[in-house]
């Protein structure tokens, strides 16, 4: 497979966006490089922000970086969240659009709305894009932009005084929007510290030329959800019409079923595996304890997968748009492979003893990312589960882990396929 | 002052609704009392739910009727929420409007939707408002109403598995909604726990005929506030124009800024004055530290109150409304007390040492209910402070606060005045 | 049975001290009230002395009365710490050994010895004894007995600036000492709240004529433990040369062996049956899950005592003293059946729904202590549980719980027996 | 001063111990190498054993080696914990007197002891030393020592079945001894899961021939210290027979009146400036935010800094041996100036904004050790702090903090001075 050329997008015809495995030929890919959200964070604040530690920024953006060099440097189009949003924000109506719906009453306060306003309408597209992602601190309004008002914001009270909130998180790119097949999911986020994600990137999907037209299955930052929150870690479209969904903490059955039956009523699948996962930190996301590696094998975690209930979805021509099967006893990757038309799936554990796979479940071990069939990202940290991968034929290219990962996200959470190729079953 | 007659609000033309005061006679009253969200509370669930502790629920009962009790043997016309909820819910429009709100995709999950509403259907309006107060767990609808997709709701899972939450805190009916002299507000309450609250109270004011020609300021729980939150236990309108607002975890300034705009731009209020507050869980309002005992008379907990910092919003011919006054080091009681053209607030300080002290105003010892000036309800077990407020010539009545006080709320938190006169100053 | 006239101890010749059941006729009984250290806890200390909430301490003492009052009624003779303390302190020797242990320069520090120690002296003896098991506070020293090193305590900080600590947890005299059989162990205690505790019960053992001449088979809190800790809540001397040992937070198995090799070398046990449980704040000790209101008849709760595993010690001709058999899937209650010559124990479960019998575990539902067979105190508000053990014929006469309980301890936990009759088997 | 030779140590006459500045030319440091007992760090227990997230082992062994090998460039002598106590444990005498104080029956349990000691016994000394480090859970005594008591352990249960426990934080050696001036402190540490290093350190001064000899000032983990916590973070020999003393959450004034009566009965010393800080854990000892860079600059955060409160201890004719003054509102820095006879201190602040310094002083930015005057090493991650020093003219050496910061200590936590020379003031 030679595809370097046709990651120039200037130059050929743009590819058609779509995500139809979770190890085909990988070939465009949003991500989003460490930035001022995480110069905000503090000891103090880190927790309410999602993260277990705190950064050394420069580091982080230099293994990032590296990230994204190896991923180009294999034939991958890296697309980055500061520079789309900025692209975004250079589209005056879009500007307006977005800040029209950031800047309000109830996000900064009678008294600051104007002045806000006018403050960012000051900026250049990318350092407007640095503080929709990094936030605006009632602190970084310029003192021609602070009415009395600003008074009551008593500024060193921290998180809350903020007109716009930093987005840590949007680090993990994968859980913010999905990509299954030819459309994708705008997804309601199950913390409040994450919410703002999703209307950047309706903004993103709504006026940047190369995105507008996209199809969306489902969701809408401008609504309220409810119980219904949705995240991308929980979601792989492995093919053959199937589409596996982690119910967890943060994905809900609220969100599953819908999603499921817009997809059925779209035609976009046929069958949504779903994982009844135990509601842990360290399982926040089905792809914290599962990801594939290849065709047909998977790495995972055995302590948490064991526990796990599967369940299927398909379509059926009821009012929900949907039958429910509780697959009782059976082993939630055998309900995979039968999805696929696999015998079985190969499975590689959490490598090393019950020390270490605890450790390196937790710093992300099982988080891999796929390149192609077999060949996967993974951090450098997880010595013995790259080496388990090693032993079973997968090339394992690594990136360092020791910043990037204080947020407990791996390869697989720091990437949003946009467009990735099938595969055969 | 002869009152008694005009309570029986049947026979005599309805008195028209409004809160003049935090002393004047207190003539009308929304309470709740315990019930089945209250026996929903384990040690489990009770700290997401709010509570410090959980309940013995009958005893709970017990003690609150002993409060309507005192209340009405003095005059007090009382309204209980799951009474009103019940005649609201007898009018089959107010039935529809609210199950269509609450009984949802997003809610409860596709698949669920038509079965939860059909067994709803079929409830007495009491026992409708017992569960849209005290949470539908999956596991309450009978075998007729469970489709197969309850299975995905693995019951044992808990909270997150209602239909309805739970909402034991509307036994604080203070914070809910605010009666600020003529009209009132449908709060938007801080944690998603209590979220559901308002809704209920929207359809009592939109439908109930006592209720459905209030005028709101301010609020509706229909549409999204972001980080515009308010609580009635910060609030407080105290005559002459005047409402105070404690800037708390819970009221923002967001919210502070619009209400009072809103206040000034419909002519109810000339000066709200913002108690710039702590944001610890033992001052959650300021009501916990601060309330009214008679016309120049307040009790307070000094070691937070010292610690507080006053503003002064004021009418404004300017975009938002209003001006923002810093009161700099002046005492938040002085501001109040010049507010109210009083030369200075008589101070009634928590009683005991250093240990009782910080004991009583956790129990709720500062959180006094006035039944007019000079007559306050607050718990039994303060005391040394219910002391000090008799030796300063308050009337005390005590109520049981063993199991009620769990919560964190007294007497001032569990009323919801809706008629209450005006004092001269 | 007619023992009433033994219970005047100065009457009769003193009755011989000793437990030989957990249901047998109750005759002597070491309870303590409420009292200085309870009202030295606060919303920011309780945690730390292992109470979830602060209480009412005045009604606690008054609850506390009712519970020796129906003891006392019945019987039973109750003797309370701060009396035998203060009896104890009377003697000028016991005086003496006890403050030369509490007072040195590692607990008060160098500088602060001899004041403390002079202020102490000039106290009565059961206002010291209060200050013994209440805790001295730098602040409590009279001027005349402060010391420039004072100013070195920062009397602000709290808990640790104590001369001598609070022991609030001594309410809780099931756990400091245990007596079993004909002799009894002074108990390393798990937590280091309460270490001080069986420091004052070994000066009323080695000193007070009641109970100098007692046997003791293991324990001196003049030693260290290290991790053989051993709280009396695990412990019941059952009969039939049986004893139960919970192996848990609090009671380590280094702690269960040595005690269980001493028992046997001394002829004073033949087996040891242990219940290995799992490690949770609400089943802290076995008798938080686990208790005998009848010869046969336990009450307990369920979802704790199906994951209990059962280890059987018997004594053996070996270096350790003792046999350890693994008695794998055979339930607890059928070991201890079998251990005392009974085909089955009559099992009453927590009573109430799943919500309820939650609570009621939480509440010491099955925290039952017995006076005699088949009649035991236990808190009036875990009413479902009351109900089950009437219904299966037990009588049960409640206490309050509103406030003694929020320690998470009940009727079991508030009593040390020293003389309790053998029931036959 | 050229000193390189000197450091042969097998070449010239030992050189005398003693540390007599905190910047003098530094001749010989304990260090000791992460290993086992880092392994045995999971999520789950991290927090237990003080760490705030894991450790990827190998690369903190990496960066730890790296810190070594720069400071033997230099011409320090590097002693390795793992190798002084293998060394220790080669000499028969040495070995028996520690196992024997080791497996007790109160740590390992009746019936563990025999076969855990007969294991240990069968261990090359330095596989010992890694164990007595590293600790030794029960799955590790091979098949031919596990008797059946070791079914009691439970092995799944975690840290408590432990037969040794793992000591993870002797990687900051800095704590458990102190070498003040020409003698030492063996130090009772105030976290439970620490207590255990003091021993191991007592074999060494107890019978490793290099050191045997060496002058204790006080302190010995064989007796029980109560209140009377002291650790090294907290204690800076500064020369001029000053000691500084943080009084902290982990020392305690009980500790530091006995050892400054010490120091001063031996004529160690004859001012100690004690440094009142807030109990955080961010603070936890003074060398978190307070350490020399040269003779007269310090590097410090001004955020807690500012918040302590001086007080002076000097030797004093009366039964404590020591008087207390209490410095008042002098800044500590000036008390500090003045008794060294300087002006003032050279103050050289954490770098960064109020987040960037914040997250710096958490990373250890302020915990610089001299090699010399005016020469540090500190960890890479600390930019902007590490800016300010070098402008200051400071040297600055940086050594990776990624790995070995997560316990939240740096270089000055890390190294145990032994041989440091004085600076003249």
């Amino acid at each position: 497979m030679t595809s370097i050329e046709a990651v120039d997008g200037s130059a050929a015809a743009p590819r058609r966006h779509g995500v139809h495995s979770e190890v085909g030929r990988l070939r465009k890919v949003l991500v989003c490089a460490p930035g001022l959200a995480h110069r905000r964070l503090t000891p103090t604040n880190a927790e309410e922000l999602l993260f277990d530690d705190v950064m050394w920024v420069e580091n982080a953006q230099r293994d990032h970086a590296d990230f994204v060099n190896k991923l180009t440097t294999r034939g991958v189009e890296v697309v980055e969240l500061h520079d789309l949003l900025a692209q975004t924000m250079a589209i005056p109506e879009a500007k307006a659009w977005l800040l029209e719906r950031k800047i309000t009453a109830n996000q900064v306060g009678v008294g600051l709305v104007d002045s806000t306003h006018a403050f960012l309408d000051t900026l250049e597209p990318w350092r407007l894009a640095e503080y929709l992602i990094g936030g605006l601190a009632t602190a970084d309004l310029p003192d021609d932009f602070r009415p009395p008002a600003v008074a009551l914001a008593r500024e060193q009270v921290g998180a809350r005084e903020y007109l716009m909130p930093p987005l840590p998180n949007t680090l993990y790119t994968r859980d913010t929007t999905c990509w299954l097949y030819g459309g994708l999911t705008l997804n309601p986020l199950y913390w409040p510290a994450r919410h703002d994600e999703t209307l950047l990137m309706k903004a993103v999907y709504r006026f940047h030329p190369d995105y507008a037209d996209s199809t969306v299955w489902w969701g809408d930052p401008e609504q309220s959800w409810g119980q219904a929150t949705f995240e991308g870690g929980d979601i792989m479209p492995v093919g053959n019409g199937v589409v596996l969904m982690g119910m967890s903490e943060r994905t809900s059955r609220q969100a599953i079923t819908q999603v499921a039956a817009a997809l059925f009523a779209q035609g976009a699948a046929e069958h949504v595996v779903v994982a009844g996962m135990p509601k842990l930190r360290a399982a926040m996301h089905l792809d914290t304890v599962f990801t594939f590696a290849d065709r047909d094998t998977v790495t995972l975690y055995p302590r948490i997968m064991d526990a796990v209930r599967a369940f299927s979805l398909r379509p059926a021509d009821n009012p929900a748009g949907l039958d429910v099967i509780d697959e009782g006893s059976t082993a939630f990757t055998d309900v995979v492979a039968k999805a696929l038309g696999l015998s079985a799936l190969r499975v590689i554990e959490t490598g090393g003893d019950e020390y270490a796979s605890e450790r390196q479940q937790w710093d992300s071990g099982n988080n891999a990312v796929a390149l192609e069939p077999g060949v996967v990202f993974t951090y450098d940290r997880n010595t013995t589960t790259n080496t388990a991968l090693r032993k079973a034929g997968i090339e394992v290219i690594t990136i360092v882990g020791a910043e990037l990962g204080r947020g407990r996200g791996g390869g697989h959470c720091m990437t949003c396929p946009i467009v990735r190729d099938p595969v055969a079953y």
